[in-house]
Formats: structure tokens, C-alpha cells, sequence
């Protein structure tokens, strides 16, 4: 059963107060009369993060997830929370310095400020952080409408190869491992965009989990279908140049999550505004789609107009 | 390195912000000017709650265990937000029926709402609960005055029994054996004194790690020391009961935790407000103690007025 499902079946009903702003759906938690933006992430070593190698990358990639959460829906992160489950040698002196160090590069960076937390012993490994903003409006999921464009910010697929060159599934040059391997661990989240949103898209998630995966999250509960340009999905010169050489196919690259970057659907007659704010903030901003009606199934559609099977929708958290 | 040593080592740091509502020393978050006060806390099988063979019990313990944290300082918890890590067991479907139950039991309980979490997949089974709370003012820790009455609410030492029989450490009657067990998974919370705390409470904490502990938790950036009696401690029949039967000393079990109960001084000049607060919520308040000058040592004393020596001062959460 995937997470969503799962939640959804249990708990869902328990988060219901006859007030819209409860709302388990979305991965944020919103009480618009106490202005407050609430998101909760937990991180286990193995799943979320390969291995505990590079303390100080995974820390700021943890962190950037979990704020990712907030900044996509038009709100700037504050405060964070941070729990550490680990055991002696995970959470060894030397690495609480690393931790200490990263956490201080992040929080300079996107101006955001620790309020507590929690060390506990445990074999495993996993990291739960909160992160919270303050906002009088917010970007909700589901909330797409018909015939609206489909945007993405940046580009997708450099973090999962970055994966996958960690992973040992493909070698390259070491400049190129470098480049993939520095995207896989620090994600660029987009603070200058944040505020602007709100006064252009209609709903918006971040790519966590997968482009379609979230894509398809983002309109679970509405009557509507979704068509992408596969042509027109955003990568990098470094990924083309990866694909190429290794014959990869960029449908199974886009497609497998953690890139961190913003999808969110607009009116047509919002597309200048949007390339406007794009320039003047210096943000690559695709249009990669559009919102259909449900009399047609989602599709992903290749240059010639042929639809693309998709064998990896991405990452779902199973149990 | 005690918990609070070493996050106060590597972690405090990052909370400054030249704003002295920024304090990872208290349990809790506190922001005056949004009037929001946080907690986190990490629970692990094992080590905070002895296994999940009762699952709706355990669940309960961490709620009440996290809201806690926020009815000791003065203020109602209204959000909470869970993460579970768990393996397929332990996360069973099963299991997520028993913690939605007991999550809604609790909610009607204390009038508290979910408002998001995570699950994850992990060996290791684990909570993390966040609960929030609004108020222009909470009771911070290191704020006790020379001469302060120490107060504690119920009674001390009956989770502590109740643990010992679960891990049949001491055996007893089924009668005792149910009210001790009952103690230690369903403390009870003092929902109705949580206000009035701010009138009268110079300095508060709930008791999750012991007497003592907490204790010197509370007053722990002050040049002070305490003095309790030993015979002012308040336990219930039922322990006294067990302690006479069992020969077994109080001081070992009134300082080892989890009670859940709120520790607090107040000036001499609140003893009739709070004995008129007691009465009229009829929860037992007890005065067992004085805020003295740091000339002498922290001690706590029997009736004779012997100094008393602690073999186990309680629980810390080492590495």
C-alpha cells in the first residue's frame, strides 16, 4: 500500500475539526487564522539517504528537503526542529560537529534558525525534522484547473543519476561524478521565488518523489488529467551529455525524484508574468504541459506525439 | 555526555538570534511575538517504552508524554504531528487501526488535532511527536527565587512500579499489578491547571526523567540549590502499599521518571492561592521542598533531617 493510501485510510479522519486548513492531503499542515505553516519529514539511512558517509551532505540535503516542503507552496521556512536517532558511532562526537557545522552553513544560507530538537539512541539511523513558516496564504494541492500550463523550475533527472553514480550503477568522468554527485546532495532550492508563486500558480508540490509520482499527488483528488512534452522537460547540458554517451533514456531519469525543484500548474494568461519573474530572478522555468480534461487518460507525450510507457514512476514509500 | 550536554555543546549555538525566546535549554519552543510554543521528542522501542506489545497503550504514553512538555509551561497543546518509523510488523495494518483509535481517544481527551506526519520504513521502531500550542506567555526553566516553594502535582513512583512489574522485576498482586501498569502507560495530565500555572508558577517542568533529574534541570543556570523532604513526596496507597510489603526504599522509586507530573516553585506568598487552586480542581498538589541559597548543597532530607543519599538520580539519555 503506498503512503499516501495508507495515511489517507487511517488517519485522515482524525485530522478533520470542520476546518479546511486540516488537511493530512497536502504536505503541509495550514491554520490560516494562526497564519501557520507546518511540514514534518522523517529521513532513515538506507531509504532517504545511502549511507552516512558525507555527515556534513547529508545533514544539508535533509534540511533542504524538509524546508523544499514549505518554500514550494509560496512560504519562507523560519524555524526548524531537528530529532536525531542514531547510535555512538553515527552520532560520534565528530560527527555532531559536522552536523553543527552544515546546519550553520544552512542556516545562514536560507536565513532559517534551529528551535530544539531531540538525540536518541538507536541502531538505525533516521533524522525527523519540522519546519515552519508563518503565512497568510498558501499554495494547496489539487487546486489545478482545467487547460492550465504545467511549469517546472530548474532542472529534473541530475539528482537520480547522481544517485545512481553513488550507487556504483554508472561510471563516468570525475568531473561529471563530481557535478551529478554535488546535485544528489545539495539540491537549489528557490527562496527569491517563494513569494512570487503565490501570485501566479493556482497548486504546486516539490519533486520529491518523482516528477509523475508527484505530479499525479498533486491532483489526486480532482477530475482531471494531465498531458507533459517529454521534449520540453528541463535537463541539464551535463545530464544530455550523460544520456547520450551512455544511451539512457531521459524518460527514466526525469522521472525518479529528489530533485527538489517546483511544480506548479498556472492560467494560460499567466505565462508572461511567469517568464518575467524567471528572467529578473535568473530561474530556469519550463512549461513542460498542460491540465486536460478527464474524458482523456494522463500522458506523457514524445516529439512525434507517440505516448510514452513509463516503467518507474518514481519513488513511493511501501510497506 | 548527558542529552542536554551535548546538545547544548554542538546545537546551541544555532538557536541564537539575539532573541532570548531562541532557547534549545527549555523543552520547549517559544516565540513571543507569534505566540507559538513547540516541542519535539523522539520515542524509542526499547529505551522510551519497553516494547509495542500493546500498541494502543504505548501510543497513548507518547502522546500524553509530548503534550506534556506544553501543559507544564502554561499552555494547551492543540496540534500534534506524528512520525512513525516502523517495519511491517510492528506497522501492521492491524496496528495502524490500534494507533488511529488510540490517537482519536486522545484527541477527544485533551481536545488536541492531528495535523500531519510521516511513515517511514525501519528495523527500529520509533515516534517522533511535535505538539503546538499558542500563548503570549510561557513558564521558562532557571526562573526559581531564593526562598521558592518547591510543588509537584499527584503522586511520584507509581510508573516506575509499574514498569519494574512489566519487566517482572517485581512481582505483585493482579489487583496492584493493574493499577501500577496503568500508571505507567496512561499518566495523567492536568489539562484544567495548565492556566492558572502562569499565575502563581515562577519556574515549571513535567517529570519525564525523574525527580531529581528534572529538578536539576529546571534550575539548572542558577546559582541555587534545593533542599527536599523525603517524607513531603507524595505517593499513592497503592505504592506505599508495595514499598512496606517489598521492603523497598521511596527515594528509589519517586526519583526514576516518567510521572508526568508538573514540578513547580512558586513564593511562600502563593501557598494559599495554590491550596485554594487544588481544592477547587481537585488535583493533589504537593509542597515538598525549598529553593535555598547556593552557600549550601542541594540535599534531599528524611524526617529526622538526615541527609538522604541517591543512588539513582534517574533516567539520561546517553550516548
Amino acid at each position: 500500500m503506498h503512503e499516501f493510501q495508507l495515511i489517507n485510510k487511517y488517519f485522515s479522519k482524525l485530522a478533520s475539526k470542520n476546518n479546511s486548513s486540516l488537511n493530512l492531503n497536502d504536505d503541509v499542515f495550514f491554520d490560516k487564522s494562526k497564519k501557520l505553516v507546518v511540514s514534518m519529514d522523517t529521513y532513515v539511512e538506507g531509504i532517504h539517504f545511502i549511507n552516512f558517509k558525507k555527515p556534513d551532505l547529508v545533514i544539508k540535503k535533509i534540511i533542504r528537503s524538509s524546508i523544499s516542503d514549505i518554500i514550494c507552496k509560496g512560504v519562507k521556512p523560519i524555524y526548524y526542529f531537528i530529532s536525531a536517532s542514531g547510535n555512538k558511532k553515527s552520532l560520534s562526537s565528530s560527527n555532531l560537529k559536522k552536523i553543527a557545522k552544515s546546519l550553520k552553513q544552512e542556516q545562514n544560507k536560507y536565513n532559517i534558525f534551529l528551535c530544539g530538537g531531540d538525540t536518541v539512541y538507536s541502531n538505525k539511523l533516521s533524522f525527523t525534522v519540522n519546519s515552519i513558516g508563518f503565512s497568510k496564504k498558501i499554495l494547496f494541492r489539487n487546486n489545478a484547473k482545467l487547460n492550465d500550463d504545467i511549469y517546472v523550475t530548474g532542472n529534473l533527472g541530475d539528482s537520480f543519476a547522481g544517485l545512481e553514480i553513488l550507487k556504483k550503477k554508472i561510471s563516468t568522468n570525475s568531473s561529471l561524478k563530481k557535478y551529478f554527485e554535488s546535485k544528489y546532495y545539495l539540491p537549489n532550492l528557490y527562496l527569491r521565488l517563494t513569494s512570487k508563486l503565490l501570485s501566479f500558480a493556482n497548486t504546486s508540490i516539490d519533486i520529491s518523489d518523482g516528477l509523475i509520482t508527484d505530479l499525479e499527488k498533486l491532483i489526486n483528488k480532482q477530475k482531471i488529467s494531465y498531458k507533459l512534452n517529454l521534449n520540453s522537460i528541463p535537463i541539464s547540458k551535463n545530464l544530455n551529455k550523460l544520456l547520450t554517451q551512455k544511451k539512457l533514456n531521459k524518460i527514466s531519469f526525469v522521472s525518479r525524484g529528489d530533485d527538489y525543484q517546483i511544480l506548479f500548474t498556472a492560467y494560460s494568461s499567466k505565462s508572461r508574468i511567469i517568464n518575467n519573474t524567471a528572467k529578473s530572478l535568473g530561474i530556469k522555468i519550463s512549461k513542460i504541459g498542460k491540465i486536460c480534461s478527464s474524458l482523456q487518460k494522463s500522458q506523457v507525450i514524445d516529439q512525434k506525439g507517440n505516448k510514452i510507457a513509463i516503467k518507474n514512476k518514481g519513488y513511493y514509500h511501501q510497506f
